[in-house]
Formats: C-alpha cells, sequence, structure tokens
C-alpha cells in the first residue's frame, strides 16, 4: 500500500471510532429514558458504569488524531477533518456525561411513583438520538446541507423541554408535596435539551469544516432554516 | 528571528488568546450572576450580546490552531499543546454559552422580587470563577499539580448545589405560588455547576496533556485527593 493509501485507511478507522462512540452515547441516552419509563434501577446503574467506556474511546480519538497528524503530516483538508473530530468527540463525551446525569435524576425518584404517564420527555428522547446520529452522520459524509437540519430538529427539542417545564411547574404549583418527583422529570428535560445543544455544535463544527462559515452568528441564515428568529429567545 | 523563536513568538500568541477568552468568560460569569443580585436587565442583556465575541474567539483559536500545525509541523509535546488549546477553547465557549444561559434566567425572573437574599450562588459564582482561572493558569503553566487543585473546588461547588436545591424545594414545597422565582434560582445554580464541570474537563485535559494519564477514571486518585469517594455520589 502507498502512503496515501495508509493513511486513507488510517482515516477510516478513525470514523469508525467516531461513529462506535455515537453509537455508543445514543444507547446511553436511550437507556437513561428507558430506566426512567420502567423506573428500573440497573438499566439506570448500568448507563453509568457503562460511561466509563465514552471516556475512554473520547481518549483513544485524541490519540488517533494526534498520531496521524505528527505522523502523517496531512493536507489542509485532511488536517481540518481531524481538529473537527477532535472537537466531536469533546461533545460526544459530554453527551455521554449528560446520560449518566439523566440516570442519577432517575436514582432520585427510585421508589417514587411517577406522576403521570411520561409523554414528551419520550419524545424528546427520539429527537435527541435522532440529532446525533444526524450530525455524525453530516460529519462522515462532510455533508453541511445535512447538518443545517438539526436546527429544526433543535427547535423541537426547545419547544417540548417548554412545555415539560410549563406542566411540571403547573403540578409543583398545585401540589407541593409533588416537587421530588416532579424536580427530577425538569431536569431531565434540561438534560436532553443540552444533549441536543452538543448536536448543534457538532454540526456547527461540520458546517465550518466544509464551508468555513461560522454558522452560529449568522442569524439570518438562522431565520431562513426554522422560519423564525431562533436567536430571539436568547434576548431579555 | 529563525523558525524555532517565530514558532515560540506563535504559541505565546495563542496562549494570550486562550487566556482572553478565559478572561472574557469569567468576565461574562461575573456579569450574570451580577444581573441577578441587582436584577438588571441591562446587564443580562450585556452578557447575551457580548457572548458572540467568546464563539468568535473560540474560531480564532481554532483557526490558529491549525494553521500552526499545518505550517510549523511542531513536534510532539507541542502538537499536544496546540491540541489541547484546541479542547480547551471548545470548553470555554461552552461556559460562555453557560454564562447566557444564567442571564436568560434573570430575564424570567424580571419585575419578580427575590425570594430571600442570596447567599449560596453568589459563593458558587466566586468558587466557579476561580476554578476557570485556576485551570487555564495550569494549562499555560503546564502544571498538572495545580490541575488537580480544581476537585477540591469541584466538590464545594457540589455542596452548595446541594444545598441551594434542597433550600429552594422547601421553599416550593411550603408556598407553591413561588415556584417562578425559585426555579429559575435553582436552574441558575445548576448552570454554575456545569461551569464547573468544564473547569474540570480542561484540567483534566491538562493533566493527559502533562502526565499522559487519563485523570477522570482513576477514582483512587481522586479519592485521595479529595478524603472521600467523588464518584460515589454517581453511584446509584
Amino acid at each position: 500500500m502507498n502512503h496515501k493509501r495508509i493513511f486513507d485507511k488510517e482515516i477510516d478507522e478513525l470514523k469508525d471510532m467516531i461513529l462506535k462512540m455515537g453509537v455508543m452515547v445514543q444507547s446511553l441516552i436511550h437507556k437513561s429514558i428507558d430506566a426512567l419509563k420502567k423506573q428500573d434501577m440497573d438499566i439506570a446503574q448500568s448507563v453509568i458504569s457503562e460511561g466509563e467506556k465514552v471516556d475512554q474511546l473520547d481518549v483513544e480519538i485524541n490519540e488517533k488524531c494526534i498520531q496521524l497528524i505528527a505522523l502523517r503530516q496531512p493536507e489542509a483538508s485532511d488536517l481540518r477533518f481531524l481538529m473537527t473530530g477532535v472537537r466531536i468527540s469533546t461533545d460526544l463525551e459530554r453527551i455521554g456525561d449528560l446520560a449518566e446525569d439523566i440516570a442519577q435524576r432517575v436514582a432520585e425518584l427510585a421508589e417514587k411513583p411517577l406522576l403521570k404517564p411520561l409523554v414528551d420527555i419520550p419524545k424528546m428522547d427520539q429527537l435527541v438520538e435522532d440529532a446525533v446520529s444526524l450530525v455524525l452522520d453530516a460529519f462522515i459524509k462532510k455533508d453541511a446541507v445535512k447538518a443545517r437540519t438539526v436546527w429544526t430538529i433543535e427547535k423541537q427539542v426547545d419547544e417540548l423541554r417548554d412545555a415539560v417545564q410549563d406542566e411540571l411547574s403547573g403540578i409543583m404549583n398545585k401540589k407541593p408535596e409533588s416537587v421530588p418527583q416532579a424536580l427530577p422529570l425538569l431536569l431531565i428535560s434540561r438534560h436532553l435539551e443540552r444533549i441536543c445543544d452538543h448536536a448543534t455544535n457538532i454540526a456547527e463544527d461540520v458546517i465550518y469544516m466544509v464551508e468555513g462559515k461560522i454558522v452560529k452568528h449568522n442569524i439570518e441564515e438562522l431565520r431562513k432554516i426554522i422560519g423564525k428568529d431562533w436567536k430571539e429567545k436568547k434576548k431579555v
């Protein structure tokens, strides 16, 4: 094999590692919500113990990138891809931590009956899992158009989080004794939203890698994507 | 100037950019809590508008690292320093976002009187600002010993967050009409804790850069540092 083909093979290995990490964190998110639905402490515990594998993979990906850069002195576009890989790995690691946070909230709910059947949180779960898989696919395929679609998901996730918060605040208001059951649910919706934020970070990095455009500051572009001013909510 | 000295100068410039970003996010955290204390919406607004400067600096630091790696093909230890710089910049950017989140919670509290004089949240603020400045100093000086001290701060921050949560849950329980005032405060304590988490991420990266040790998995070491099992809390 020539030098170029060895390098391509190594880049492929790196892609596989990042995808593996992506699948791992998706599974952690899924399991953490599954633990919530079933109020199953064994599943919650398994999320927390598996979280360490994600940390380990983060370190391995980082090492692999450093190694490839040091040994192969890649050209500009490959270098940019590797550097983006490092940043994405950081975000995936944080997503793993957030799945662990959800599992901890589930543990706080142990032995307490659920306030009500879960509706919006499982929807949020599905959306954030989709968001993670979408942005990783966009990274591997260097597809900025695909990366952009994450903002439509983020919008739905934010709306669901607002709905969860409004509903639970109302319940706490009417039945103050429900605070210990409501609060962990409210925080879980926040953890899920935060996971989606990390997916949008990844999308921003992919768009920057492909187009050299800084997305998060381009409010006009976001307006077009989601039909209204996404940053507006950030205004006080 | 010879090649080596030019490179050293560029590394110094990069250090300055990272320190500048650090000072910027510390100021955003400080301002966001100042906005809370004074219930001053102008200050809250300024946090949100200045957040974009942090995003811009994140991009510039990333670019500078890529440029230095591509043009200078640095040796192993410099390469590792640059790669750590990229990861740290990601964490600082997220800290900036969290300061914006605090400012948004302050906006939600607008026109509502504070439930009680703030005690623990300003303490948390001081601690997390210290944590950020400590880990950045450890990075610049490649000082793993200094980086490790962040876990004593994290422990205090976690305790204060628990105290805030217990106190506010109690208030909501007794006075359900206080939920709209209590909830933003509770979330602010979570945002501050999350900022501290990013500071510990930076510490982990610094220790890994200096010693090649993965810290977050080394529970025994953490036991020694903080005198009890920090991970224990993570157990379900």
